[in-house]
């Protein structure tokens, strides 16, 4: 994480220059007062978000620094507006600023972040009863025509920039660290294979994909596991890059890429799966996805759905909702049931991952602050500083608990020809001994 | 499983014999008419039951038979009475019937078990929100007074009763079949291992048990991982029981055995750990062994419960309910939940150990015919026909997915200190090693 370097205290300027300055002593004195209430403001949003080890130094170099020592990293607000826009909202506008560099963060980005997300309060209200609904007001955006807008926002930035930062198979989800030192590259061929084996594909089974983002796990199921694919996703700059992987290494005939939403998945299927698209799905959508998977799954199949997760259920972070991925929700355990209980599935196995995903997530923005002046000549600087804060935010959530990385296996209620113990899926060789 | 030998048709004698035959031809005729809406009656009742491949004989000789060779029993009912308990509550009085010899079943008991449980419609209504709520109107019965009541009423029969038909050690709950061919005793080891081993024991840790049975995992846990343990039970019994295997064992200052109710769990703990108590504890007091976990679980610790559920949720089968399991109540992965999402844990893993249990319930059920005739002696003809259905059919309710068995370990949200795969579980050697 590139360290934030800002001139020392003082010597800030910012939207405060444009401040009417006062005259007289009586303008001052009014001047003293309206920045004590400003202050006083600060201290409360600080209190409201669980009070977080940190110190806040305002445009003029005064601030607020109620930890003496323990504060771990400082936060530097340029100018007058955006102490008001992020006493307003917090969550939302942090991010904002930050991107627009009226906020910054001076001293370790990634301490600074896991302190926030670990002194952040549950919800506001203590009331689980409402923390239950607060999803289900979030994410009722994702019709067939908004998911595709929605997707459209995130996956079609351009293949090229995903591919500085990315491994080499282009796989934006958790990988699986299986072995110590680990690198990317091998932990998301650990990963694709980890979903196989938990699978118990055969030869010549047919998978449905739901949300295959570019080929990478559809392309590893057909060449390690001799399946047959039919892969779903709706961005379009990702299943042209997928269909060109499959043609240049002659999986075509095995692997067909479908530009289409989940909910018109055609056929019968021996397996389903999705790796990183119930995050997109939408809570009050989960019954639309049970009802798919119920129609098109044999009664003899299994599924896996992996997706990040939350230990309770709480709304998707504000700003990540708005500038990062719109209409999505990570989804507690108890709503991921939702997409099962109502339909003949029974659950096999669930693993959680999250500290996998810490690590995952530690490999791409390393490789983000490597690509930094490339990525900076593709985009402006608040693109290059929203992403930054997202892929460092993203891995202290996973860090802090704040986030969770669920794979749940499911297979047909009743149905006996499972397999015996959980040995199989570590069992010595790859792919089965395939690879 | 012993077969019911019973005559063959026309031969059945029962409660039918009291009932006034007709002398005249009007009265005959009458009695055609009550027979062929009794006839109608039972066709509605197998209806409403999912129509399972079954021939239902009456005491007459006549009786129901849609299946022709897809039948997989035969069901003979004895008298007027019974048909008439049996239609107007099958789910309940099948059973008492059944412990009365008013009923019995011709062929094989297992596949006529399986068959029904197959057949047997997820819920009369098909509306999920009523299925959802269903279970909350089940379970309101377990305060600490009636907790004790209810578990007084199972687990108080006698320790010489269990012992007849359990493994040495006497664990009542589904075993770990790790190796094939393993014996019971074998698996109710593997099956204690399999829980420390998930729970990462660390020599010198506290550790609280809820529920602990007769003793066998607390004093596993002192013998081979060096923890110390509070176990908790509330049958006296039991307790009675687990205290003198301590005392033999030397093992008396490491394990103390309370007679107490889980909500009174008193100390701070490493380690909790809970097998097969869950099903007890009612649905609607989930929130209560939230609160008790929460408020004696240290801040690096972690936890697991072991317990029958469900695939979605659904009250308890009426008749077991009353006859064996007052206040009981197995839950969906959603429902269980309730116990975690209110408090700051984390679920880490989810196993569902299902045929496990199924076999499990096979040993048992031989062992209990073997000691059928010393069974005998002990108690009544329908006790002893009461527990053969229960036994027998708790194994046709694992084998065709009627009831689930989920192990489910969590860790305090937010805390890293976790092995970072679930190879640990797998690894060669029992016990860690320690075996």
């Amino acid at each position: 994480m590139r360290q934030e370097q800002t001139e020392p205290t003082g010597k800030l300027t910012g939207g405060a220059a444009n401040y009417p300055l006062p005259a007289r002593k009586s303008r001052q004195t009014l001047g003293n007062m309206i920045f004590a209430a400003e202050k006083l403001l600060l201290t409360r949003m600080l209190e409201s978000v669980g009070n977080p080890p940190l110190h806040v130094m305002l445009w003029n170099g005064e601030g607020v620094a109620h930890h003496g020592e323990g504060s771990v990293a400082k936060v530097l607000i340029h100018d007058r507006g955006a102490l008001l826009k992020l006493v307003a909202n917090p969550e939302l506008n942090f991010g904002r600023m930050y991107a627009d560099r009226r906020i910054d963060v001076q001293g370790n980005m990634m301490d600074f972040l896991d302190a926030v997300y670990r002194s952040w309060p549950r919800l506001s209200d203590g009331k689980f009863a409402k923390k239950l609904l607060a999803p289900f007001q979030e994410a009722r955006r994702n019709s067939l025509q908004s998911a595709r807008r929605n997707i459209h926002h995130h996956y079609d930035i351009g293949n090229d920039f995903y591919q500085l930062w990315l491994d080499k198979q282009m796989v934006y989800t958790c990988a699986y660290f299986s072995g110590q030192n680990m690198s990317l590259e091998d932990a998301q061929t650990a990963k694709l294979d980890h979903v196989c084996r938990k699978l118990w594909l055969q030869p010549g089974e047919q998978v449905v994909e739901a949300g295959c983002g570019w080929g990478a796990l559809a392309l590893h199921m057909a060449r390690h596991y001799g399946v047959s694919v039919k892969a779903y996703n709706i961005s379009e700059e990702q299943i042209a890059f997928a269909r060109q992987r499959a043609k240049d290494e002659g999986l075509d005939s095995q692997v067909e890429f479908i530009e289409d939403d989940y909910r018109n998945i055609q056929g019968e299927f021996d397996a389903f799966v999705s790796v990183g698209m119930l995050e997109h799905v939408g809570i009050d959508h989960y019954q639309e996805l049970g009802a798919a998977i119920d129609r098109t799954l044999k009664d003899g199949g299994r599924g896996l759905i992996h997706s990040i997760g939350r230990d309770y259920p709480r709304p998707m972070d504000a700003w990540i909702s708005e500038h990062i991925f719109p209409g999505a929700c990570p989804p507690s355990l108890a709503q991921m049931m939702q997409i099962f209980e109502p339909f003949d599935f029974s659950i096999l196995d669930v693993e959680n991952l999250r500290l996998h995903y810490a690590k995952t997530l530690e490999h791409w923005l390393q490789r983000y602050e490597i690509a930094a002046e490339r990525i900076s000549e593709m985009f402006d600087a608040a693109f290059v500083r929203t992403w930054r804060l997202y892929l460092a935010g993203s891995l202290a959530a996973f860090r802090s608990g704040h986030m969770q990385l669920f794979q749940v296996l499911f297979n047909r209620s009743g149905h006996n020809q499972i397999p015996w113990t959980r040995d199989y899926q570590y069992a010595a060789g790859g792919c089965n001994g395939k690879l």
